[in-house]
């Protein structure tokens, strides 16, 4: 355990005192009296050390753990995570870390189970239509096609699945003659694969702000420079998007329109025919991740943004995953043919091609009508789920409290009330049997500490109010807590 | 059509004449007089304008093609590749191609539909097992894991597929106790999150020489620097394994220690021992890429690398692909836990997790003992094969000729006589119904010209037969015409 308890802070600095605790553990990490691999004291334990408040300990950490500093492990504690060597021990491989690259926090991982859990953006078990699954999987198994799915198949995808949804894209007005299609295991594939042709070293991709963090460690990894644009109930903030092509010229710009994981916002259609005019004025090349736009619950459906654009440029990506079995990674993408046949070469050098079996199930599912009568179903029930979690926040939430109000989808966006973290709430509703994904999760650059996402899509509408009742009551619980002690923090004798 | 007509070339300099058309088409590319887009003239057409030999003009365009300076598309003709402009036309999209990567030759779609194809290394498709797979399909589909199967999985793999992977190869040896397993979309995919864990720019990479062109891909993709270690009969040459390992101290080196595709050769085991000993004493990150393994149809079984690596260390890949249904994307890597710990943050980027149903469908393959039916069937099937291949090739193939001579597997090697190149051969071939792969596809810099694999495995005894003969009267032609017509191009006259 690393000795932290020498610390030195100045309580009259401006500087406040979770980054002064930060800042000089930053210091003992560079100069090397604590190390990769350190395991620093729990909270608690620091906070009573140094005679501060738990949640000031917790703001650094949290501040640390976003810098890439240190690691933390529910039910471990937090590690000096270090830098890592940058030359290759060539002698042995004892220690397989001085090769590898640095670990990712693995959010699932870190989760402990949780009975009511907000965690994970996807849809309810107990909606899935398994008893067509399992008819409609049969009628595939027993077909002569049987055979020729069991075969390698083409990188495109297979093509009766290839062919039928292009079809519905022309017919919906969001493909065009240039374009093309390919079939990619769910979107994260397809995003993974828009990295790989599109980003190298220090390329600027726009992104949204809050942003789901799978795409943020796609691009992250890919070495592109991301360039965050911030999002509000309306989607797509315009005026930060036009100021940031005009002074950084991104490459890409990552845009989901509708029910944005994390926050559920839904752009509008005056923003979308900006963000399209924008893109083709500043010729960024607009990917479109468009994987919620079915499960609206409530309003108007909008134009997608390929539709929008007369230009045909936009890059759409769309999935099942959302909608019916995420287990069976089937998404595609719509581009111009040019960037298809790119991503068909990149799709090969990763894995060949998606699994046939489950493209061929899932079209039977999309050809039968069973889909849309899923999706219908999906909409009346989610429409329940979303007026729980609605009621449940304006109910429950403390004072100072803001959320989004989405239309659809499965997310929706908390903002707490300074000085309470999404951390801190994080470890208080854990005890209680509560989950959901902080909101650093969901930034390029460790910001939204006070942010949190809650994925309401894959519980019960009771479910859904007692798991925002308990965060309510923990985030009440701590924002008294922390008023009732700041005077004993400001009080506090540091060495 | 660019105008090569009045190219220079020095009959009487020690250097070929192909090399000569070559390095001055090169220079006509670089100073721009012909360009990205254009298309060179057919070789016979060439030939006939330059008074040279049809095979001294495919020789250069295979050159200039391996090169990356010229693209060939059967059926269109040549294109000048020409650099890509390395800024981007932020104005406007019209033109993809200026900020796309280059196109990768897809091998696939440049081979025309052949009756008789050697150009894939696959297992045959009417000795799949068709109806064991409808019937465990549909225990797969009714089980009451099917619901589970369907929802999110974890990213190293349907986990009672892993466990099952796992004890078999630690009852087999080829895992230890510190080792992990982790399920990816076959072994494509491994060798992808390899690259993606240790390959940055210019890494150091050895690998076998000729090598699947897959695996070429994979890691030129990804920046490596590639270091080909030729393979002989007995597999990787170890002499000049130990010199590439001395000399440039490769970060990587990946062996398919059996059946090697393409040369179908197989690791002696003292060859195997002295792979191990010297990758241990560079400190040479061993990759197995040990897919065709179980395709032994003679001589006795040869434990694995990792097997015989004490350290453990050893990355292992295998995959169901080769003896089963290559439609469903199953493979798997076993390696020390911290290796396959960052192989699934890699492939939680990339895709999430692979395809469950596959998983689970497989699994019951291989837990009722089908699998192991199927892989004996095959291996009597293989065997019929491999006999009629190596019969072909001993009677067919004219004087010069050699071939490898493998004891399972899918493929064999084939070196052409000079100056007859198998690009040369395979467009006479297939005018016939002939095609198979030329050897330039199976290397890092574009060497092997004059070799070539058959992929004799998808094929029955009698197809394998007739191709040979036909393989064997083409080039025997092209030989003689060679002959005849030599004295003609000395003479021809060149402006």
């Amino acid at each position: 355990m690393a000795d932290l308890s020498k610390l030195s802070l100045d309580v009259k600095s401006d500087t406040p005192l979770y980054r002064q605790l930060a800042d000089s553990i930053t210091r003992l990490i560079s100069d090397g009296t604590i190390q990769s691999g350190d395991r620093l004291p729990p909270t608690r334990e620091l906070a009573i050390q140094l005679g501060l408040n738990r949640t000031t300990v917790a703001a650094a950490y949290a501040n640390l753990e976003e810098a890439g500093l240190i690691r933390g492990h529910v039910g471990r504690g937090s590690f000096v995570a270090g830098p890592l060597p940058r030359s290759i021990a060539m002698g042995s491989h004892d220690n397989w870390e001085a090769i590898l690259p640095p670990p990712e926090v693995a959010i699932s991982s870190a989760m402990p189970a949780a009975s009511i859990s907000f965690a994970s953006s996807r849809p309810s078990a107990d909606a899935f239509p398994l008893e067509q699954f399992r008819r409609m999987s049969k009628e595939v198994i027993d077909s002569p096609e049987a055979a020729e799915i069991l075969q390698l198949g083409p990188t495109h995808g297979y093509q009766p699945l290839r062919r039928f949804l292009m079809a519905q894209a022309m017919d919906a007005g969001v493909a065009r003659p240039g374009d093309d299609l390919i079939i990619t295991n769910g979107c994260q594939q397809g995003l993974d694969l828009l990295a790989r042709i599109f980003v190298s070293n220090k390329t600027p991709v726009a992104i949204e702000d809050p942003v789901y963090h799978g795409l943020v460690r796609v691009f992250a990894r890919a070495g592109a420079e991301l360039l965050p644009v911030p999002v509000d109930q309306d989607g797509l903030n315009v005026e930060a998007l036009e100021e940031t092509l005009e002074r950084h010229r991104p490459r890409l710009l990552i845009v989901t329109p509708s029910f944005q994981n994390p926050t559920g916002a839904t752009l509008t259609l005056e923003r979308r025919k900006r963000v399209v005019s924008l893109a083709r004025r500043y010729g960024v090349v607009l990917v479109e991740n468009d994987i919620y736009t079915e499960l609206r619950y409530r309003g108007q459906p909008l134009p997608a943004l390929k539709e929008l654009d007369e230009s045909g440029n936009t890059i759409l990506l769309r999935s099942y995953s959302k909608v019916l079995f995420p287990g069976l990674r089937v998404g595609w993408t719509i581009a111009p043919r040019a960037v298809v046949g790119r991503l068909a070469d990149a799709k090969q050098i990763s894995d060949l091609h998606s699994d046939q079996l489950s493209q061929a199930v899932l079209l039977r599912f999309t050809e039968s009508g069973e889909l849309q009568k899923h999706v219908e179903k999906t909409r009346v029930a989610g429409e329940k789920k979303l007026q729980a979690a609605l009621g449940a926040c304006k109910r429950c939430l403390p004072r100072g409290t803001s959320f989004t109000t989405p239309e659809g989808g499965l997310n929706l966006w908390i903002e707490l009330p300074a000085p309470l973290t999404s951390d801190l709430l994080l470890t208080r509703v854990q005890e209680r049997g509560v989950n959901f994904l902080p909101g650093r999760h969901f930034s390029a650059h460790g910001a939204h500490a006070r942010g949190l996402r809650i994925s309401f899509g894959g519980l019960a509408p009771d479910q859904i109010r007692r798991g925002i009742e308990i965060l309510g009551e923990c985030a009440k619980r701590e924002l008294a807590f922390n008023e009732a002690s700041s005077d004993h923090e400001a009080a506090a004798v540091l060495v």
